[in-house]
């Protein structure tokens, strides 16, 4: 069977890395988890990996840190998926290096899943934060490494219950604070679907070597359309402040670290547009279109659930 | 004299460089900026570099990731100076490297400024985050390069106008939201001051190859002394809501980077207290201590402001 890959994901429990795991299990591929003895202290985790386990997940002892352990865990498998975070990001040579002594793997997914890291117009600390992830595809490519990067664009868990403002659990019913000018168009993706298009990919030949770009069309907005949309479903006009490009980089500027991580990456996106500001090119392919069986869940179903 | 040491700062400019930045000018040092080329495009930096030349800072060109350009800017100073944000904290390799070369700095102080970063209990992503700024003293003391570790604790600047839940620009009148019991010791140190305890500590032998820590007495709080005192100041009593560790675990687990790294670096923090947790070693010694003559803004002067 064409998608019967066996899977490594590392990171599979973390906030997007679950619902990758629970993709690569519902899709029916062998799936195996390279897990730290020590997330058994974990409650919250311990409980993940259990209901994992009970859907069929093959639990691997072993991290990063441990080049034996990441060996014997890759060797078990044909695709490796990265979904780890922000300071392991460096790490991921560990996994390079891995690949590249066993030579037997089809496919490799690094921790992307977010910005196209080579097409951005940010300003540090994001600009570095794309940076790191721009020298792992250099390292994968260098290595001639076979690939597929998740380019998928804003998490709609983070960004949609603010209306692009991470920090409020369900949308204003009075103001609307927005960067720049508002008509930056940005893709929401929710996360259960960004799980099921990367799952999609690792078999699929049209992605070898390929950005897979998740430019939703029933998820692109604006964000001053995306207010309009919400202004609608509540029946309400908001207050709409707006911040300039100065203001946001100057709120950057005096913020300290992770804070200015969140609102550059902000500004790379709603003011600079960089999910939406270029075309993709021969290097790149759209989930959507690849997999038009995906129903995933539009802008307009998701926010129907705060109404 | 014995405080005039050269001193080149990389990062100069960010959120806690800036205030090293001016220390080492008001303290009478020849001062060195490493500083991109590409910052002049940002005007919130280029009218902090204008300010910074005004009062005698030198300007070099160059970044971590161009050697020879480190290495050039190294050559002019005794003393070194990195207050370079995550994601460039692994880019330290290369100014160690550079030091090493070199072989007459006297002193070099890494990227911390926060916790201690061998003495924590956190949980992902922070434990990665404090590992990585831990594997930079590991090189620095592999290679033999006198340094100086500052753990500045909190920064008074993100935490208190909050009490303790960075978000907010002044502390809540109606409610506070505690993390765990409340009763973990915390120490919040006014930016300002942390760039004065940082250049005292340069030239002083009593702080060479040492961890310094910014433990001061009058600004260290428990986040129920916090609002207890906060409460007098107002005459008002808030509502608390105190969050389980378990909770707090959970909301680390379902945030995405870097959301999770400011809530689990707050865990370390708040639940844990591994601010306070353990006594100040042989490999310690503590600023206010070393630096009596150094008044730095207590935390009760520094609520004063919002009331």
């Amino acid at each position: 069977m064409a998608n019967s890959s066996k899977i490594l994901i590392i990171g599979g429990t973390g906030y997007i890395g679950r619902h990758i795991s629970k993709a690569s299990l519902a899709l029916g591929h062998p799936t195996f988890l390279l897990v730290r003895e020590s997330s058994a202290s974990n409650p919250e985790k311990a409980k993940l990996l259990e209901s994992f386990k009970a859907s069929g997940a093959i639990i691997v002892n072993g991290s990063l840190e441990d080049q034996a352990s990441l060996v014997e865990a890759i060797k078990k498998v044909d695709v490796v998926i990265s979904a780890v975070k922000g300071p392991q990001l460096g790490d991921q040579l560990n996994i390079i290096k891995a690949i590249k002594e066993i030579g037997t793997i089809k496919r490799f997914l690094p921790s992307e899943f977010g910005n196209d890291v080579d097409r951005t117009h940010a300003v540090e600390p994001a600009k570095t934060m794309f940076a790191n992830k721009a020298k792992i595809r250099r390292a994968i490519e260098a290595e001639g490494i076979p690939y597929t990067y998740v380019s998928s664009n804003c998490f709609a868990g983070l960004f949609l219950p603010s209306l692009g403002q991470p920090g409020l659990s369900s949308p204003p019913r009075d103001k609307a604070v927005i960067s720049g000018d508002g008509n930056a168009k940005v893709v929401f993706v929710k996360e259960e679907d960004i799980g099921t298009f990367t799952i999609k990919a690792v078999d699929d030949p049209r992605a070898l070597n390929k950005i897979l770009y998740l430019r939703l069309p029933a998820n692109t907005y604006s964000i001053n359309d995306l207010v309009a949309l919400w202004e609608k479903k509540i029946g309400k006009t908001l207050e709409k402040t707006y911040l300039s490009e100065e203001e946001v980089l100057k709120k950057i500027a005096e913020s300290p670290f992770p804070v200015n991580a969140m609102l550059s990456t902000g500004h790379s996106i709603f003011v600079k547009g960089d999910q939406t500001n270029f075309e993709i090119g021969p290097d790149g392919v759209e989930a959507s279109q690849l997999y038009p069986e995906v129903k995933y869940t539009t802008v307009e179903e998701y926010l129907g659930q705060y109404v």
